[in-house]
């Protein structure tokens, strides 16, 4: 058994996240370790939840990280708001979609499917038709930006679409929040959560998570017990609630809380907004470039997620060769498709710290001068090209 | 709103956990995060479950973290082994096993209670009375190290008797695993769980967790879904099972995992049974030197766990005076009571890399000062001195 120390390979991280970390994230993550009550600690988990709610963009008082990967906080939006009984529609267009379903029925919710392709924005009409129909439902649920397929739905009209027929929503904004626009309480979102590795390019293993004051009065007036004792928000809110008196609920993760305060701090820095349009305009150099290696994206040019761009693989091209050269060749992690769309999609990503023009530089290049090699008839050089045309412009 | 970097306080944590986190450590974190698929971070993950296998002394191929606190892991055991119906029969002796009873029952099994005195180990006789009383039992859950009371029970003696009623074992060792003998395999235990911030000295956030192969194949057989999708280990094994083909269930906390690596390596280089013995000879120390400040524990000596030690507050001493001045004129942090215990105990750790005999003289002497700054007549000079002959001897 080996004890020696791990030192991780040199890597680039262009994949559905984690993304790449920036140094002074990392920096702050190593900062001594301090106890989870320490007044020090207090008046940052405060920091914490005011820059959330920047990151957010929110006034809503429970705002916190969940001590745990977007998952948790997935589950943890599902079953604090589900009683058993409860009816949700749940709009499922990947591979989020269906794992936010098979959580409702775990809670012994009864889950309504609105179905859309994967690769394909939610269709607020078939929404629309699925409330019409199910009188009972009380909860609505959809993922912003379905990570696993690339597509970017309309939140703002689905969010005003549920709330017409008195429904709540569940939002996954994991790979959204930082990325693309977002804004919670504009567009009246209720139980919202996400994860730190994505536009955020903080350590993975939290969930940042937000309830709106009607999502909250829903939880508080269960007549049954949050099935989860770890994820019960009227527990947890005794350590992340407000004032000086935290009460312990669980020892929170205080290296990653510094990592995280570090990473929204850059977020501030930059402007939420700003961040937006440099994703975006990343997004559409990479794009500029994949049309020039006559890369075919699965998702229609408006409803594509500018940080997740899923792209088909060319006939003929093992799909799990060429990542593997991008990842021994040039250091540069993509991902691939996951569910249905294994073996036909990769996935690169250009999310937070990873989104920056350089990258998507050096990705083309390295991407193009690879598919050459596997025989088609493009050039990486070209595609960098009209890249930095874009970029430039 | 402030976005400034956070400069932790210079801290000597020697509380109920988190504990000091090696340097060593903090480094590991702070290297650059790689994918969760990445091949060099699979190759981790079975360095992390081979490391491990040894702290837990056991074979068990299902060992691995929980990507949570140890609250994290204590719900995994509970809701992948229980089903609704299931009896289970919880020892509660503190915080801890009042807490595996909220779960349980969130679970919807029916708990039956054996409680002991919180400040004592949990009785052997009173556990077979219940098992007798109880002949649907098929669980029985305790807490090896009471982290609330600094109570150790006989983890050995209970779990054979488990066994002779035929019942599986679920046991808390969030506070014994690095610092007290733990023997999974030997003494046959069955479902059992930890944290990474007690004497393992990682930062907080990950439940390490082993099942003996009785446990997995009751979780292999069960006839309803576990209730939760995050702690489902029939799913996360697909992810942290052997071989390289690894399922994405979720995002694993990649610089998190990359500390608690380093925290292992620690481990073993040191040898685990070596860490028992420097955990008992620094207790001994503290404990004389306590002695002569005429400070008492609340747990009789043949019952207490020597890395956490609970001491009542002398008549007349306000106990959060003393905690708040050891944090402002001495960096030192020690824990308060949970519970009933709120205000009548103070919770001194010697976990870890907090372990240390400069540790111990360093709170004899400030504490010994403080109480006699606070009006007892006592002398933390001769407290020390007291500890520093135990640990000549």
């Amino acid at each position: 058994m080996s004890s020696a120390a791990f030192i991780p390979p040199r890597r680039i991280l262009m994949g559905p996240g984690p993304s790449d970390v920036a140094p002074r994230v990392l920096e702050a993550m190593a900062c001594p370790t301090i106890g989870h009550l320490d007044p020090a600690f207090v008046g940052l988990m405060d920091e914490i939840k005011r820059l959330l709610q920047y990151a957010f963009q929110t006034e809503n008082s429970l705002t916190m990280p969940v001590s745990g990967p977007g998952t948790a906080g997935m589950e943890t939006c599902v079953v604090n708001l589900l009683e058993p009984g409860d009816t949700i529609v749940i709009c499922q267009n990947g591979v989020f979609g269906n794992r936010l379903k098979a959580m409702a029925e775990r809670a012994r919710a009864t889950v309504v499917s609105v179905k859309d392709p994967w690769g394909r924005a939610v269709d607020p009409e078939n929404l629309e038709a699925a409330l019409k129909a199910t009188p009972k439902a009380r909860y609505v649920a959809f993922v912003h930006a379905e990570t696993s397929t690339g597509a970017l739905s309309d939140a703002e009209t689905l969010a005003h679409l549920a709330r017409r027929y008195d429904c709540l929503t569940i939002v996954d904004t994991v790979t959204s929040l930082g990325g693309s626009r977002l804004q919670v309480d504009a567009w009246g979102l209720d139980a919202v959560y996400s994860g730190t590795q994505k536009c955020l390019s903080c350590t993975p293993g939290l969930s940042p998570i937000t309830m709106s004051g009607r999502a909250l009065s829903v939880v508080q007036s269960r007549t049954t017990p949050v099935q989860s004792w770890f994820m019960d928000v009227g527990l947890v809110i005794g350590y992340w609630g407000s004032g000086s008196k935290r009460t312990y609920h669980h020892t929170a993760p205080i290296n990653a809380l510094y990592s995280l305060h570090e990473a929204l701090c850059m977020l501030k820095e930059e402007g939420v907004e700003n961040a937006w349009v440099r994703h975006r305009r990343n997004h559409d150099a990479l794009q500029a470039g994949l049309e020039v290696l006559g890369i075919q994206f699965i998702v229609p040019r408006e409803e594509r997620i500018p940080q997740l761009n899923a792209v088909k693989v060319p006939d003929g091209i093992d799909e799990a060769r060429i990542r593997q050269r991008l990842l021994d060749e040039w250091q540069i992690e993509i991902g691939s498709g996951l569910g249905v769309l294994a073996g036909k999609i990769w996935r690169i990503g250009l999310m937070g710290y990873s989104s920056r023009s350089d990258n998507v530089i050096a990705f083309l290049s390295a991407f193009g001068n690879l598919l050459a090699d596997e025989g088609l008839s493009v050039s990486g050089r070209e595609a960098a090209q009209e890249a930095q045309r874009v970029l430039q412009a």
